[in-house]
């Protein structure tokens, strides 16, 4: 046995650290340069990579030139370029500089921080940081630690939803006893992101005491507080036990928002816990021009909201707020005023992305060919080929989607929304443009012209 | 409304991105050349950041200088410094440079992998990295995507517990109804670790019915499978329905391992999901020598380690495989026998921790005056000084520890297993010399002196 008092290979000192990192940085840095000749989505065929790869783990060590260069030949060309200014796919997902040099600097220090001790920074920084950006949000101040309320930060909004589902079924489970867990009731709307059913089957109700209540045109999507009424009342005759309303502020099909207040009114009726989800939209509330849509949240037991989507911050970082019940009788709210008038960066990067929506949108709304389905609210703008037939509109939809996306040059994804197939723009690209949204405008006219003129044929079928 | 076509601020321009990059790089460099400087444990109050930091965000950007400057007076003194060779404490956390700028490679690419074409190679890498893994770790095949199983890389086992133990309460509920949970049964030691517990009130089995099963000295704190079979066979006679067997190899508070294989044998015979909590240990477990804890792992439903912990990955990595049960019949294990007589450099990398921690054990055990409690299996020692007076030992102790973290030349921490107060010597800093264990064990005489000076009065008292 030898000694074991050197290692023989150096898995930190501080040259090889200094070197390997620079490189990474200057391959990064390149990615980003060239970011947009690569097709926006990616274009392998499932399966891609194992024929790329030996079948187990190298055994010695490479050189990170050669890692570099398997990053380029088999990772990069399977990769769905987020940070395109072309990606209007998904709701973003926003690098930054500064989001990037703070990931560095937590991964660099590799601090843990699960208890005080364990790195007393890690923990008061997470709550300084909670409360300055629930009071960029103007939240009640019972939401911060500075008011005896509070959060935490999580990597995702499936993370905050099971947390605080959990929360809300020990409180009333403590009231009805545990073994009456499959007589808790959900009520959200058909709009709601999947991760609530995910969430509600997580921590043990069953996914047939999840109301998932229809939307509809009529309402814009968002979620009647009649029909929440309505639903509770049923379920308390039928013996059930309504537990937990969720409202989302920013859908991820078309961007509604459900009515925070009327719902919260229903919720504190009844005495339901009531979270809301702002997963995307609640970055825009920073801007006092949409913080109305959070109107009422002094109402609400809990919210979340990602900064990994619309506020710099690269992956992962969900906040979730808590209010302690008792304290929401009194739901007073300190309202700090100190973001009025005040365009701040983070303000001037959401409405850079809300006129580039608005702009798209105006490009739409002009084309007669056109029509915008659902009302623009925030970066999301929600379209498609106007037909007579529905059925040949969603087809012509999808194939205009596809056609676009073929093309590598801009992504979009699609939805589905009151039956319609609908097209959804999503601008939030970091490093997008006005030329950008212009091009993606240009590229969707050229592939509807080359579908109108396949079309003719078809239409005489 | 001004033009939107240009940001203000440039969030991600490629040569604000290099530059501040690698000034980051040099800081998080510096801070490595300087660590052994900094006393391990932080020495803050707490409530010591708020003094620091201003009440709301800033609202205007400040120079990345002034955030490093910031970064060194506020934060670093509140850390712990996990990566410094003199931290002993917790289970180590290791950084390397290889997961360092693996992790930068993730983050500045800020790729979002929620499903195949969100971004294949994620996916795709994922399943390949999952495998390798299992292989080196010589899992059944059935463990492995190639084999019809898989895996999952979570960020901590709390998740892989969580997501299991749904399965696991799923698998059973559709045999017995929904409302039927609150008779689901969990088993493990009292060694076990806590994330257990909070699993099973997170997935909504009443704590009330985990079985905290007790261990002692006779058995090295391993789980007795004859305690687990009797308390199955009471709750069976009770109308419970045992779910869920959970075995740890390497236990966080003494290193104990429970005999997967004899409990393997219970969890099959009354068809309970029976996971492997290899959090620490596992990773040793690439080494031929200390395979054999894991003897009897195909009769196991899964699998979590975390190579965070012990095998030089930056925060936060966890693997989570998952056998079909119905694959479990045929325990066919490939056992791939590449890694046999091969030391890789990760096998060096534990194997050079290892010897260290003998190193310490040695140490401790030819000094009369102390003990070491639990036998050392892997890299953590547990020991103490020994006393007649059960009370006073665990005072005197508890003394030590305090003035070795005191110094902050050393961080350790403590534990109680079978009424007795240990230190725990963890050794596993990425950074850690001979040197660091020989001062440590300097250190301990030291403080161990000071304290029976002071003490000759106390033992008259």
């Amino acid at each position: 046995m030898g000694s074991p008092s050197t290692n023989t290979f150096s898995s930190l000192d501080s040259n090889g650290f200094t070197n390997d990192s620079k490189m990474v940085i200057d391959f990064i840095a390149e990615y980003y340069k060239n970011i947009e000749n690569y097709p926006v989505q990616s274009q392998v065929k499932p399966g891609y990579l194992l024929t790329k790869l030996p079948d187990t783990a190298p055994y010695c060590p490479e050189s990170l030139e050669d890692v570099l260069k398997d990053v380029t030949d088999s990772i990069i060309p399977g990769l769905t370029h987020w940070q395109s200014p072309n990606f209007f796919a998904y709701f973003q997902s926003n690098a930054s500089t500064a989001g990037f040099v703070g990931e560095m600097l937590c991964t660099g220090l590799n601090v843990v921080g699960f208890s005080w001790i364990a790195s007393p920074a890690a923990t008061e920084l997470e709550s300084t940081v909670m409360d300055w950006m629930g009071k960029m949000l103007k939240l009640p101040s019972t939401f911060l630690f500075s008011g005896n309320g509070g959060g935490v930060l999580h990597g995702s909004t499936c993370e905050a939803i099971v947390c605080t589902l959990a929360a809300a079924r020990d409180r009333t489970l403590r009231n009805i006893g545990a073994e009456n867990i499959a007589k808790l009731v959900v009520y959200a709307s058909d709009q709601t992101h999947s991760t609530l059913l995910k969430g509600v089957k997580l921590v043990g109700i069953p996914s047939s005491n999840f109301r998932c209540l229809s939307t509809s045109f009529s309402s814009e999507f968002s979620l009647s507080p009649q029909s929440v009424e309505d639903a509770i009342e049923n379920d308390i005759k039928a013996g059930y036990v309504p537990l937990f309303l969720c409202a989302t502020v920013g859908t991820t099909a078309c961007g509604a928002v459900d009515p925070v207040m009327d719902l919260g009114k229903i919720a504190r009726k009844y005495n339901l816990w009531f979270h809301i989800d702002a997963a995307y939209a609640g970055s825009a509330c920073i801007c006092p021009e949409f913080r109305h849509y959070l109107d009422g949240i002094e109402l609400a037991d809990s919210l979340s909201m990602n900064p990994h989507k619309w506020l710099l911050t690269n992956m992962d970082c969900c906040c979730l707020w808590v209010q302690q019940p008792r304290l929401l009788i009194e739901s007073l709210s300190s309202n700090p005023e100190f973001l009025k008038n005040n365009a701040t960066n983070l303000m001037f990067h959401i409405r850079s992305h809300v006129n580039l929506a608005k702009r798209f949108e105006s490009l739409v709304a002009n084309d007669s060919r056109f029509e915008v389905v659902v009302p623009r609210r925030f970066s999301l703008v929600c379209f498609r080929l106007k037909h007579n037939d529905a059925c040949k509109a969603s087809e012509l939809n999808r194939k205009l989607l596809a056609a676009v996306n073929e093309s590598g040059r801009a992504f979009m994804t699609h939805s589905v929304v009151g039956g319609l197939f609908i097209i959804r723009c999503a601008v939030g690209s970091t490093l997008i443009e006005e030329r950008h949204v212009d091009d993606l405008w240009k590229l969707i006219q050229e592939k509807a012209a080359d579908l109108s003129k396949k079309l003719v044929p078809l239409e005489n079928e």
